[in-house]
């Protein structure tokens, strides 16, 4: 495709894409080259679309095309939680589940010093001063982190447990363990070992009478 | 992302690709709105540039800025050879290799009668007409099928050697074997088989006396 400039113009564009090599990027351009004209069109504005609309929220830093978004908006959740994501992707699975009512704040990363990736480079100065100002009418009560459990997730939860240390506000972070639907099999050391510390006490009222 | 318009669109377009699932789709669009303005227009102006620019052959059907495509033109070439291939893919592979100096006549697919893909549907009968119009100046001595080695590949080489089978020209396919590299532990049975069977003699020339 060197003698096809908009071709390979095309080709490198995609490979800049995460997780897409230089072989599936000419695969989707050929699949692009193949469609009908109107796919090209509809991908091709969709892409500026998304530029175009979605900002940050200046509360939360969430995606949103409103100001707030429509979390921050949302009078009827509990002020007393807030939910500390490194991404705003973790703020739409949290909601699927439906079983937190709180609001979010979104660091938008997690410290990696080897990557530049300083506490400075991430929201969290404007966490703190959310916290700082919520005291003055409604006062968070718990923040939880729900980082990636990785280094730098681990990171940064330890280093916000400092900055936070003098604020009257409990600290959480997600539950580690098995995941649902696990196989024992399949599950890799780390997690098993953290799965047997977190151990859950199984309470006898079952019927069962243990002694 | 329901509540953000733009971004679910942009998801849904990404989402048709090939190779990419709602997950992956996912990935990229977000990935695509972190990034700096400019990459998502370079982005966008070359899924559009590409369908704007690129053509077909009206000779070989081989994907083109120019009529006709470089190859056709190219009057160094032997015009006794003709590959066959399913996809203009495979051109850019078989020039990588610099070992075909003749030229090409892309499907644009294989039969499959289940997808609905029949041979009226590929650019057979052009091919047809080429071959025959070649006895007129600078007839084609051989036809290379250049076809992937699955069912519809095969398929498609026993309709054209049909087809072909009135015209005095030499026919022939991709050898088929072990790939360069590989490693005997991971080949499949199929393959093993088909080295087995197109197995070459080693010629006794080499000084090592075989009696």
């Amino acid at each position: 495709m060197w003698k096809i400039k908009s071709l390979q113009k095309l080709i490198n564009e995609l490979s800049r894409l995460p997780g897409l090599g230089p072989k599936s990027a000419e695969r989707l351009a050929y699949f692009i080259l193949k469609q009908h004209h109107s796919y090209a069109q509809n991908l091709a504005e969709a892409i500026l679309e998304v530029k175009k609309h979605v900002i940050q929220c200046p509360i939360c830093h969430n995606f949103t095309e409103q100001t707030p978004c429509w979390i921050c908006e949302d009078s009827a959740r509990d002020r007393g939680l807030l939910c500390v994501v490194e991404d705003p992707s973790t703020i739409f699975k949290l909601e699927k589940t439906g079983t937190f009512r709180g609001y979010y704040h979104v660091l938008h990363g997690a410290i990696n010093p080897l990557q530049g990736i300083t506490p400075e480079s991430l929201n969290i100065s404007s966490l703190l001063n959310r916290l700082q100002q919520s005291f003055n009418s409604h006062p968070v009560r718990e923040v939880i982190f729900a980082f990636d459990a990785d280094l730098e997730g681990d990171t940064t939860a330890l280093y916000l447990q400092e900055c936070l240390a003098s604020f009257p506000i409990k600290l959480s972070r997600l539950a580690q363990g098995i995941p649902l639907g696990g196989s024992m099999h399949f599950l890799d050391e780390r997690t098993l070992s953290k799965a047997l510390q977190n151990r859950v006490e199984i309470p006898s009222h079952s019927g069962f009478d243990r002694e």
